[in-house]
């Protein structure tokens, strides 16, 4: 019998597991939220991941039970452990995960370099962490925000009224002073080997991650060890298992800080499914049933990718494929099987090759033509 | 809506489609012979290809047939044209491939280099081709045969009497002395579009394809002319729409002569699916969707692909990962969810790098150990 992963959520991160899964000859199975998701090849099931009955259901036979996103509650999680179902990451390290403040909690106690943050329950309490922080901060709910939701640039508590009023802690982080941010992607497995591919640059778009490049360029050894060292730090101690995205901020004065973590397969590794021996979705999957690691080398010198976000104007981008081949015959098109929606991540494109300006030139114009 | 994809045949080939159609968010349809076939993630319809009604029916609604094997009978095909379905490839460059005496006929007539050939009816006209031609010869069943099935080494007509029983005439070549064999692969857009990938070498035992090294070594451009020249003038003239592989006698005294044509992706071209920036199941794809063709230059100086024949001795290669999957690293795992059985074709393993040597050593340690 082949193993079977069985993956909670129906988004494009799971639909991306598929085709290494065939490769492999592993059994994918999906519990999707909706009918008609991105990942509906591989749906067994349809429901609610909040609801513990449905996923214990879902989870019966699978070897292993591994994640789209980060959102099925503590409670979900502890019943599957409980009926003795392996879980990957478990419910420890997604609590971080799960929990913005809690996670700056864990990065602190483990030394690791992090923006200036506090917990605020009060419009007090956020006025004085604006005062000591030059006037403008950053404000994040610490549940549920992804692609920019749940965050907010502040320059009075008044800003944010609406979020105190729920009446649940903030996490207000200093405003940093970056030059770039930088992703380090990476791997555990529950024996505890670990693989790391390239430190890579990300270009943030509204929030929205648009455009990733691997390796990031100028990189300095100091600077891809210290990356290297977050990203095994985080996974060792707080135990990950299966792929983990650490986005950083590399300042001005040349330090790294953690801004997020993903623990999951991540936009600043799609990179990989083209550009690495070894892509993130199939080490996810080698990851989660504890199998050895695949190599994470680099492929070509450069790799670029970039997001389709809102997709055409009108149609689909499967009708903007006849220009964009023609266009770009290198461009490697990955296409999420969503409906366009403006600012939405439909897609992406990779392109790889040996001159940076090229590669990029290549990627920019692929995707264009996707979004024209 | 996405563009639809109908496979006939549920084999390995229409599995290997499947990532790249997810990829691409083409619907990918398969017709399977049975239930439980190596594609049977995507297949939508289990029946009888040789049955008209069962394959009018499955090819409602798609925007093109395309199929896993050559094996469909020409009045389906006929109906199925008949009916308005778009059938790449269509049925004339089909007969081709489906009958080696018609094959050598359109081969001979298009003035391309192939083996003595002879269409015999009778013992004694295979008496005499066998006095012509050394006394030892190569007689072929022109219909059904593959991977080294419908081939024998011939000395004397006896040597085949149950075959002449049947009635038809068989196909008779001289025993061709050769130094390798090596494929060229090609696809054909209906609009015309030729592309080809480098040639390869390919190395067989008992009939059947067990290693692929790409690009052919000591290659010379002539050599690679020649070869692509051959494919070119195949696919035009023939009129082939999708991937062909032609595969090739290098002979002692440097030409080349054209032993099979394929018409369909085919196990030389296994080694595009990492070897490549498109693979050949991305190319096909795309050539029956009539759109613009991929780039086919390789993405490393050397891959090497190696069949996994029969599997394992017990168990399943899956069992063999934890093992293989530590060996060697780098190398990439293709199974095909198929039950084990001597000298059956259940998957491949592709190493891709920089010299030769090693990446023969790492491709065939790999593969052993899923023998194993």
């Amino acid at each position: 019998m082949p193993p079977i992963v069985g993956v909670i959520g129906g988004g494009q991160l799971a639909r991306m597991m598929i085709p290494r899964a065939i490769e492999l000859g592993i059994e994918l199975r999906v519990l999707a939220e909706s009918e008609g998701m991105s990942a509906k090849l591989a749906a067994t099931a349809v429901g609610n991941y909040t609801d513990a009955d449905t996923v214990l259901a879902f989870a019966r036979d699978v070897d292993v039970i591994t994640f789209d996103h980060e959102h099925v509650p503590q409670g979900v999680l502890a019943q599957l452990v409980e009926a003795g179902v392996s879980v990957h990451p478990g419910p420890a390290p997604l609590a971080v995960a799960q929990d913005k403040i809690l996670m700056r909690q864990e990065l602190t106690r483990l030394g690791l370099p992090v923006p200036e943050w506090a917990s605020v329950s009060t419009p007090a309490e956020l006025d004085e962490f604006l005062a000591a922080n030059g006037g403008r901060v950053i404000v994040k709910t610490p549940r549920g925000g992804y692609d920019g939701k749940g965050v907010r640039v502040v320059s009075a508590a008044s800003d944010v009224a609406d979020w105190f009023e729920a009446g649940n802690p903030l996490l207000v982080e200093e405003l940093v002073s970056f030059t770039r941010e930088l992703a380090q992607l990476a791997a555990r497995s529950p024996s505890g080997e670990v693989a790391l591919w390239p430190l890579v640059e990300s270009i943030q778009q509204d929030g929205v991650c648009a455009e990733v490049i691997a390796p990031a360029p100028s990189l300095t050894g100091s600077l891809a060890d210290a990356a290297a060292t977050i990203a095994r730090t985080v996974v060792d101690e707080l135990g990950v298992t299966g792929v983990l995205a650490v986005e950083l901020f590399e300042t001005s004065d040349g330090r790294l800080l953690i801004n997020e973590l993903a623990m999951r397969p991540h936009n600043s590794g799609h990179w990989t499914m083209d550009g690495a021996v070894t892509s993130q979705f199939e080490q996810h999957l080698r990851a989660v049933l504890d199998l050895p690691l695949g190599a994470t080398d680099a492929r070509s010198p450069w790799t670029v990718m970039i997001n389709v976000l809102g997709g055409p104007a009108s149609g689909t981008i499967a009708d903007r494929y006849p220009a964009a081949f023609a266009n770009q015959p290198t461009a490697k098109f990955h296409e999420y099987g969503k409906a366009p929606r403006p600012g939405r991540k439909v897609g992406h494109v990779n392109v790889s090759g040996d001159d940076l300006d090229d590669v990029v030139y290549r990627a920019r114009a692929a995707a264009a033509i996707l979004k024209d």
